[in-house]
């Protein structure tokens, strides 16, 4: 069985692997206040080319989300995303258990908020009878596989500035996001109030990095870290992990990797004739395919169904990850040609 | 610096290291829905002598008590504890930030809770004007290292019956409560309406395993889990690092060990005439030191403070590991003598 | 100034202030323990035709709506509502702040959900890592003013069954429902898991009767409305209103009057040529009416606002309650008569 | 039967019925956007001597703790209080239901939080294994009838100041404080950051005024207001009794003959030799009374239990208030006399 199911299917890329090892009976006090983390804080500050930033490290992506929202707004403000986003129908309400509404908003097939969205959020909740708008979430890539650019990242900036909003990036899949071209992570930095740097899908066991830029968001934080589950005892195995993905370029090695192996899918597809729900330039890929074709590609590939496309076709996910071998796409490709030849 | 500070400064086991290396690019579902979760929680059940039991793993310890509790309780229901109990005081308020009031109950130095100390809590919540008291915490082995006996955990059981009370136990120090000869795995299940088995503390590199016996308590809590960030995406690291420890015995070797080096060290201490804040059978030993003594052992040794005992002495916490080396006790028991000589 | 602003401009209906006079210096336990409430909730159980109903009263709209739904749900479960819902939109998120997602659903020009909103709100909903949808609340009259048919409610009823779902309604004006020729407050405890009777809107002072019919949800519910604020210090003063309300059929004869004045200013507009946004039969009425036939009212006449419909045209809400004056009504035909003959 | 159950059995003072019924069909927008809320909160502004102050009208004492705590604390923040505190033992948990711990301080007989209370339970918070101790609640008079003096509020102004914490007052019986020579209005509000002024114990049918002194606090309190359930649609009925209240005097009118009567209530209990739990200056007296002897008195009369001092004689708590007739303390004196005779 291949699987293009997900990008956090295998444990790490093996340079953590040995780092965890070789630190394994060092001894290290708790709670994320060891030389570690520390050094890899200190790596994040200078990738990101902010100095100043704050660099917590959580083991997972709905516990960043929902912690850093939950300490980020008041009781009575709500996050804006779009209606794909993570937060508003992929983490059981974990926003909503913090007491706060996602407010829905509308997107393109790039998945992308736009700043027209964010004006059309805030305009519909005008006064203390609704939820107040103040916490801007995107997902980069988004759920789509969209990667902002740059000029988008400051466009989303000048709108929150207008508004008085708080601009939150979720970088679950950051390191293709940068492998597409999008935005760099000094890009995100000089944008974001807050943003994360994804580990568990790009070569770490597990782990995300939330960098706090804005210094209104900085205090406490560790407080409510502690108070949501999210500050792990062993926290030195975070700032290992992050040690290794920050130094040697590895983080962005491995998001080129399984982009590179993504957009080799893609253009596979394409070559064969496949169309695809959107135009994704990361390391998910949205073929549509026909439903006997799927039937035959079952037994050997494993992937994530997104819905029918019409009466005899599906949409479906494909997921390249740093661990993807060559010959895996190598074998879909093939598998697929054959498929629909026999079509 | 040798560290008694904790039994989670170190990695984990070298068989946990070496099953990680090996099932590293195995490829795997997420979520905790893969084979190695499968067989942990199977040799789970079978270790606990419950068949029917579910079995979660979770991260780490103030997430698995928040996610349980918040899972069991309806709005109105709160929190018997110990005025020690972990909930209590050393979780930042996870369980109230859950909507849940922790009630603390006096306890003596053993830090176990008893029948009438959670007859009075109930007692001192009578109608709708107060919290309903719902579930009784307790950790095994206590904050000062008490372990439950088997006949203590069933008079629990007993009154929690009577009183229509749900029993949960905080097993993040298990191993050496099962160690110091206290109640079995079989009899906590027996008892319980749910409790944990710790890995972070024994072994593991991370990972408590939740055990939920009560038919009533079960449905739906994997959303719950997931709600509260608790589901890690590469759940099969849990399953994997649990398979290890529930064989061979390495779950209860692992607590032996650290349990006999610490009655090595209590044993040595009280040869010396050191006195003791309580009398622990566990990994977590409370010697009361005198200041000046503290001062000299201070630049080879680590340890907790717990506070001011008398004009010259001070309670401390030593705390031995699974990992903590037989050189250890022996390097502490030598500088205690010399110090206290010099004294 | 003539107001058809809402339903809750004036204080109470006559009989009520006198009941409440007269029993002013009474004498009564606290918290809705008197005998007012006692014979209040009597009176409901017999005009509702559930002699087993709890009935609780509460002051707020939004108040018995939060409390009522959290006392319902498990922490994961989640609210299917249209998407004019008042608990979608105009509270604030009162729900969100309990920890429940509300998941917004289309709905007609009537605002009535319907079983297939229902079916495709569930179906998209399928595991954990999603909310649970488990309660569908419902506001009748709608806000736009429709008002559930009997057999409605039934199908409603049927859908939940089918899907395990709770059924709520939100009855703040229940009155004009009822004369509207909707279900009767025999039908809505047939078929409803709860629902409220709105005083607020409907001659009180303030206060909603909350009746609990399923046997489920009645566990503990005082407590609840404690924690959440809701449960009235002097709450006699719930039960003298209602007991007067549900005399002598003052709370249906009020509904009545409301009713038909609004029907009058429909019937009235209609003949007058105006176009309406939907079909209310009930008293609230949303005609569409030109800029500047709005401007030539707006000095003597007041209402809210729905928002703009075409470049020279808008949609206003008309309320008519039990204290709106025959010549409220016929003041403002004749002033909308002469503003469009002006036009 | 006579009642010393509480200071809320009866409606309201007949001045405020007469313009709750003056006012009866006047029309009024909602939410409390009306003019006699305006009015309300001018005249308060004045009696207050802060012209800067923000006022807010609520409903009931719970609901007003509740949510100005939720909108003044951030997720980590504690509430200090005595472990008599209201908030602590009394409300159903409803602070910990918008997610704050509430820590018990200890106090005197007289129920007050004392600075030294305040400095310790800070400093048992040290870090961020611990909630973050920041909002000091004190209710005036205190559950055990005390009235804090201005020196006494000036003390724990200091210790707020010093300690970075936010002083609360509830001022559920604020009347009865003032009449006991307790701090006047203007102190409340030159040393708390918010106080409320209890109108429902105090000739009110219901209501409670939150006045907000720190600028930091008041930015969208209106949102969380309306988010809790705490905002009346018929807001004017708050504004309409509590311009009542605030004119000619009526507030401390009605405080000073509620205390009176108490007064005389307890040196009429003291000359027959009466022992008292502690020495209330206020509304609440708190006399211990042989078993016998209250089994007399408990035909006509009714009280408040407050448990057994020694084996044959219990605390019980009498309540005056301003609806009191002089009868009921001379009844009570004289049937008391004859049961300690017959004793």
């Amino acid at each position: 069985m291949i699987r293009f199911t997900n990008d956090y299917s295998e444990g790490c890329h093996p340079d953590i692997l040995a780092a965890l090892a070789a630190a394994n009976t060092e001894g290290n006090f708790g709670y994320g206040t060891d030389p570690h983390c520390a050094r890899a804080a200190g790596l994040i500050r200078q990738a990101i080319g902010a100095p100043g930033a704050d660099v917590h490290f959580l083991v997972g992506g709905t516990q960043v989300n929902a912690t850093a929202i939950c300490a980020f707004l008041r009781p009575h403000q709500a996050v804006l995303a779009t209606e794909l986003g993570h937060v508003c129908g992929h983490e059981t309400g974990a926003v909503e258990a913090t007491g706060h509404k996602c407010v829905p908003l509308p997107c393109g097939p790039d998945g992308k908020l736009r700043p027209e969205a964010i004006r059309a959020g805030v305009a519909a909740h005008p006064n203390e009878h609704n939820v107040q708008p103040k916490l801007v979430y995107i997902s980069n890539t988004t759920e789509t596989g969209g990667a902002y650019t740059a000029e988008e990242l400051r466009a989303l900036r000048a709108v929150c500035d207008e508004l008085g909003l708080t601009l939150y990036l979720d970088g679950a899949r950051l390191a293709s996001a940068l492998a597409a071209g999008g935005a760099s992570m000094q890009d995100c930095a000089a944008c974001c109030d807050a943003f994360t740097i994804g580990g568990t899908k790009n070569g770490a066991l597990f782990g995300e990095a939330l960098c706090i830029l804005n210094e209104a968001l900085k205090p406490d934080f560790r407080y409510i870290l502690k108070q949501r589950g999210g500050m792990l005892a062993k926290g030195f195995l975070l700032g290992i992990q992050f040690e290794v993905l920050m130094q040697n370029d590895l983080y962005e090695q491995l998001g080129r990797r399984s982009t590179a192996l993504a957009l080799r899918l893609r253009d596979g597809m394409r070559a064969l004739g496949v169309a695809f729900a959107n135009d994704s330039p990361s390391n998910q890929q949205f073929p549509i395919l026909p439903d006997a074709v799927l039937e035959k590609l079952a037994g050997d590939f494993h992937w994530e169904e997104m819905g029918r496309r019409g009466p005899d076709a599906r949409e479906i996910r494909l997921v390249t990850s740093w661990a993807t071998p060559d010959e895996a796409v190598d074998a879909f490709l093939q598998a697929l040609r054959a498929a629909l030849a026999a079509g």
